[in-house]
């Protein structure tokens, strides 16, 4: 185990693991550790070695949400390590970056004993949604069509505000209390913009064959509908933010109302429609019958994948998809396939 | 490849594989064989033979439904060879089947290269049910239920029957109309009876610690309700059991119009309940706002996993569980994850 924070470094061997509890616990001992942050391509060298003293595969697994960390993943790779990552950056990004992953990642080389990279905690966190589409490409089926309530503060807005019986909640109400609460960023500018749904239609469309050069710049080049009002684009404090909000809420309810008279509910959602070539972030109604509009509730995601096999009707995962544990999840869970794979 | 059927066997090569379409298909070149049926024990040597001349891990895909070839299943293990099947019988029968299974299968011994099981089609076929349970309990989560509709044939007959809207068709006319179709199994009393139900619930239970002992004679131990009326119980013709189902159509009506008038609609289920520890396949009433009662359609399974990280709202998993192309998928997929772990 080798913990790292930004300021420092922990290292501990097979024959001493790091404990979870108590006043030796991890957290401790990395604050008190004398190690001051390795630079990653230190942190390279360092696993390097591991690696030949132990003759057992190493993995990194990246925590963090951080762009320079995903950076590196190339080089991770190249030096023959492995990367589990619940961090969105690097396969949202520019292709560039996520061509040189691919270039190293052997997860599909019959025989290969390189480097692997999974990545289910990206999309959904613990929900099986990554290694569904994987198995679905790889065993012959053809994607039609990728539709879900992506985010789970987006999911917890609308379920309040837009219901088949209709809303009387004010918008700006609910953003303040899911704020207040957590369950938005410090920044509802970052949930509201639809980027962190743009993120996850990247990661989604690159594993869909027909799709995977679709996005040279990743996220950016997604068509993303902002829930931000124009003039409150660039409000820099979240608080500021929530307090102008209600200016808003006449047009927000206009919305509403009107998805209402037709028999619909409001829901912001990611596509990715293969036949179409669409990728899209968007607020779209669904009809009061669909799953999207009934059968959510709280913070869910759910996401439906529509296939040649599942014409009919898609294959569809729901459930928390957000939160320290499920994320753990689903980063333990793709440990445990390196184990398998490179024991 | 050496697809094998009760009376013929044929060898192909690694270097001549078979083909799935035209005049030489595997279908017609097994058919014009000079090879008769081995005998199990006479496969296994042949394909002992095949993985020393070829030095490469084999598996065996039975993809039959057959108790003979289940309970031949820890020979194969024992031999060093792997097994994927999409076949009920050998984890849902008796436990001393099953144990010896869990004696000779190395999905979860680290380090080891002996041989995998792998079985993702028999719940739920290509729908990620058991690779879900089987990462939820790996990675340390608790799981408090598991509730779903595991019948694809129930499904339909119960979607159709029993609405939030209440319902008019007569249950005879589903069943009938079902059969006509092949919804049903050549005699519906095979659905009906529920033990298909009950076979799932066994094999999901043994995966969940607590309960791994609780079923010795596997789908024979779990409570299962009848849809069969018991005078029907004996009758030997699927045509005749058709034609005399109308005879009970008002319990079924009463039923149905309990439940509607209670504002619910009946739903046949399998419950895996681990506090109480208590596994039963039953005719359930669930509220109109329930997921089993609103968002099914069709001959959809869902299944949903009640976790201690699931807890607020559980894990759902929804779609289309029965049919050749998406068993096949969950086939494929294991046997992809057994050239991943084993090349």
């Amino acid at each position: 185990m080798w913990p790292s924070s930004a300021k420092k470094t922990l290292l501990s061997t097979p024959t001493s693991p790091l404990s979870l509890a108590g006043s030796a616990d991890w957290k401790t001992l990395l604050a008190n550790s004398p190690t001051s942050a390795l630079a990653l391509p230190d942190l390279i060298s360092e696993l390097q070695k591991i690696t030949r003293d132990s003759g057992r595969h190493t993995a990194v697994v990246d925590n963090t949400s951080d762009e320079k960390v995903a950076a590196f993943y190339p080089h991770f790779l190249a030096a023959g390590l492995s990367v589990v990552t619940p961090n969105k950056k690097a396969f949202s990004g520019p292709i560039e970056l996520y061509s040189d992953i691919l270039k190293y990642k052997s997860n599909d080389v019959a025989g290969s004993k390189g480097p692997l990279v999974y990545q289910e905690s990206t999309v959904g966190a613990g929900l099986p949604i990554i290694s569904t589409l994987t198995d679905l490409v790889a065993t012959g089926d053809e994607i039609t069509k990728i539709e879900g309530v992506f985010s789970g503060t987006l999911s917890y807005i609308f379920n309040e505000f837009s219901t088949p019986k209709g809303g009387d909640k004010k918008f700006s109400d609910i953003v303040k209390f899911a704020k207040e609460n957590g369950y938005t960023e410090p920044h509802p500018n970052d949930d509201l913009s639809g980027s962190d749904v743009a993120r996850k239609l990247a990661i989604l469309s690159r594993l869909v064959p027909e799709l995977k050069d679709a996005l040279p710049q990743g996220y950016l080049s997604v068509p993303t509908h902002s829930l931000t009002p124009a003039p409150l684009a660039d409000v820099a404090s979240g608080e500021e933010y929530v307090k102008r909000l209600p200016e808003f809420d006449a047009d927000y309810d206009a919305l509403n109302k009107e998805a209402f008279n037709n028999g619909s509910v409001l829901r912001y959602v990611g596509v990715i429609d293969v036949k179409k070539a669409e990728i899209k972030a968007s607020l779209e109604t669904y009809p009061a019958s669909h799953p999207f509009a009934s059968s959510l509730s709280g913070s869910d995601n759910i996401i439906a994948f529509h296939t040649k096999r599942y014409s009919a009707r898609p294959l569809l995962v729901q459930g928390s998809g957000a939160g320290a544990d499920v994320t753990a999840m689903g980063v333990v869970a793709d440990l445990i396939k390196i184990a398998e794979r490179r024991s």
